[in-house]
């Protein structure tokens, strides 16, 4: 049988084992910690000529100019047209369904008004200008692209510049092909904590972004961390993580299936099944022994879930929800009868894939929603990348001579209460009675 | 007269002179660094020993017990009923005037129906728990309280736990009253690094929380960033800016002491004022000149502006919006006749303060708005604490047979393109033809 923890609730010590089965911290090391350091600091001083360096030293490309970093957008539109049609069409699909969703996460400044004329609310904007690290190789993942420039492009980002690694030249036509659906503004040849620091400081050739987003390896999340404050940033995230919560009912080998699709991400993924059904829990087990043998992927599968998968098995549906609810999955499958009854009860989760016919995966290409969510518990407290998370809002406050008057002499005494003077006299000023 | 640098927006070197006056970056030392990590490691081992321990340490208050930590609710009412009546009334205005304004920012869930019954959305929650420091000493803030705890209540936090720490026993009456106001529901009596652990690791006494907010000293804001990801945090605040743009017609007075007002937080804070009246500039100098020495803070204002103060005259509006988009301040002054046809141009501003009657004082206090607000430019990526930091989304997506079949063989192509073939195959079971 298929190497995977079993577990019942109601064992003694169980949450202990579930705890350290949650356990996750990323640590960068020292020597992670220096060259990133090194590399962000000579971006920064030495602009276009250090990311020449870095990228024939990291990526293995002899380039002469920081003007050959730059993918021109000639080049885009040409991967649109020659990769196959079924994945240009399967692109062009998922961009629009993912706008579609999106857009509706659009937010609108406000005001209103009070008795004396005072007006107050909100301005929102969209931010400048955004970064979207993109990785390469061979782990280059078009949908990333997708599930990250359009939310940015909905909210109205103006420049939206894109760095993808080309280590040994090679080049992801899909990626490419990506970008020009999702109308990026400029993509650059550029991977690693250089591109990271040419993003937050600018050089001859890349521009200063605002914000950056984007998956990386673990250069990249130390070089975000670093440049945080002077830009902004997405979450870092953690490994990726299922908890399917089946009743029992659902054709076994779909569970199976859908465990392995966050298993297969990487060693460190999470794949968690809970069910109430002892004997659906041996034959999700058995379907898995089975298929796995299908899978690619299967060493990575494997090893996840040995190391990092569970089967838990609870007493009945509230116990279920108990589980989801300590553990604050990434992606939550309920497939059961009847899963809008149970959302009231669920408070943690980045995403939640309901009904037996919602396979995980069709939200990681196209369903609609974010396929960045928060990792690592994470979801008690964040929420997925959305329109959001690109536009900002500025306070807006308009005191009418009345109201200067009122609020000032309210002021005033909160003022000499913090035993500001200042900001006491300042409001005062203007109090006429 | 006042020493304050005066800039002329022409000037040869402007831009690198104004560049090195906005610079800011918050550096932890290696010793707070090493001390922070020693406390949070140690708080999270040994608890409410640890807690005892340091707050005997660092606060000078012997206590025996954890359950001495915390101050009782009834402590807070009786504070609430022993505060002159006009700072009870203040308070409680301000609070009520944070709350109206803040529940316009509660976000709903929102759900959409496909063609083929496809249901797409977003669940909204709130925040299970949430830690709220509140500086101790001197420098306590009431309006700090209402500010960070009203939003966390408005969101529909259950458990809003405040820490305090009362060095040598000394207590400030009105925190405790703005804490029972806001419905805080438990106050500790601790700071320093040794909060902030508690919070994020929860003691036999003090509860875990998902989220930490709250201003505080360089061991608070390191302690922060150490726990950051296990729970959630606010921005770590730079000093307080003002950008005071003035046409030249609002009285001198008024305006030399809005800029104290920020002035006065501490010697780091920054006072800009940008004018196209160059005798204006002249004016509002000698008002400066003249009303510090009715200030009794008048040595940290004078440090502040010498240091990080501006006067910069510019040529006419177009050049005052440039300035006020590159400074990205955290509280903006647009003392005009008309400030709303200036607000489309402006793109970063933590609050914009309209009028010749609006003092940013009123702001910090009681206007409605969130006096938390992004600084050192960070204005261009992030925005005012809001009731949008204490909701959490979950996405929503409940495919229907129908839709399984369309979205699974879209799937299925993106995720052949990605090599990731059990997603293709847990996205193909549920493809019918």
């Amino acid at each position: 049988m298929l190497n995977i923890r079993r577990l019942s609730a109601n064992e003694a010590g169980f949450r202990e084992e579930l705890d350290n089965l949650l356990a996750w911290e990323t640590v960068s090391n020292q020597s992670v910690n220096d060259i990133v350091n090194e590399v962000c600091a000579r971006v920064r001083s030495d602009g276009d000529a250090a990311l020449l360096e870095y990228t024939a030293k990291f990526d293995r490309m002899q380039l002469e100019t920081g003007a050959q970093l730059e993918i021109p957008k000639v080049r885009l539109q040409q991967a649109l047209e020659t990769i196959p049609a079924a994945q240009r069409e399967a692109l062009e699909i998922s961009a629009q369904r993912v706008r579609d969703y999106h857009e509706r996460q659009v937010q609108d400044s406000w005001t209103y008004e009070e008795a004396d004329g005072t007006m107050l609310g909100q301005q929102v904007t969209p931010l400048d200008s955004v970064g979207l690290y993109v990785p390469g190789g061979k782990a280059a993942y078009p949908s990333s692209v997708i599930m990250n420039a359009i939310p940015a492009k909905v909210a109205g980002v103006e420049r939206l510049i894109m760095v993808v690694p080309t280590p040994d030249g090679e080049v992801n036509e899909m990626v490419l092909a990506a970008a020009a659906i999702c109308e990026v503004d400029a993509v650059f040849t550029l991977g690693g904590a250089q591109a990271v620091a040419a993003l937050a400081y600018g050089t001859e050739t890349v521009p200063a972004v605002d914000k950056i987003v984007g998956p990386g390896n673990i250069f990249v999340a130390t070089a975000k961390r670093l440049v945080f404050g002077t830009v902004g940033i997405d979450m870092i995230a953690g490994p990726s993580e299922i908890l399917v919560y089946c009743d029992g009912k659902t054709n076994p080998d779909w569970i199976a299936v859908d465990l392995f699709s966050q298993a297969e991400h990487d060693e460190d993924a999470q794949a968690i099944l809970v069910t109430q059904d002892a004997e659906f829990a041996d034959k999700v087990h058995a379907s898995m022994t089975k298929l796995i043998e299908t899978m690619p992927r299967k060493e990575i599968i494997g090893t996840a879930l040995k190391d990092r998968g569970a089967i838990i098995v609870v007493d009945n549906e509230e116990q279920a929800i108990e589980m989801i609810n300590i553990i604050a999955p990434e992606h939550l499958e309920l497939s059961v009868d009847d899963p809008k009854a149970l959302l009231p009860k669920i408070r943690h989760a980045g995403a939640i894939f309901m009904g037996r016919f919602t396979a995980e995966a069709l939200g990681d290409y196209c369903a609609g929603p974010n396929h960045v969510l928060p990792t690592s518990r994470t979801a008690r407290f964040s929420s997925p990348l959305g329109v959001y998370d690109f536009q900002k809002r500025s306070s807006l406050i308009m005191v009418s001579e009345a109201g200067a008057n009122t609020l000032g002499k309210i002021a005033g005494e909160l003022a000499d209460g913090e035993g500001l003077q200042a900001h006491a006299a300042s409001a005062r000023y203007r109090v006429k009675d």
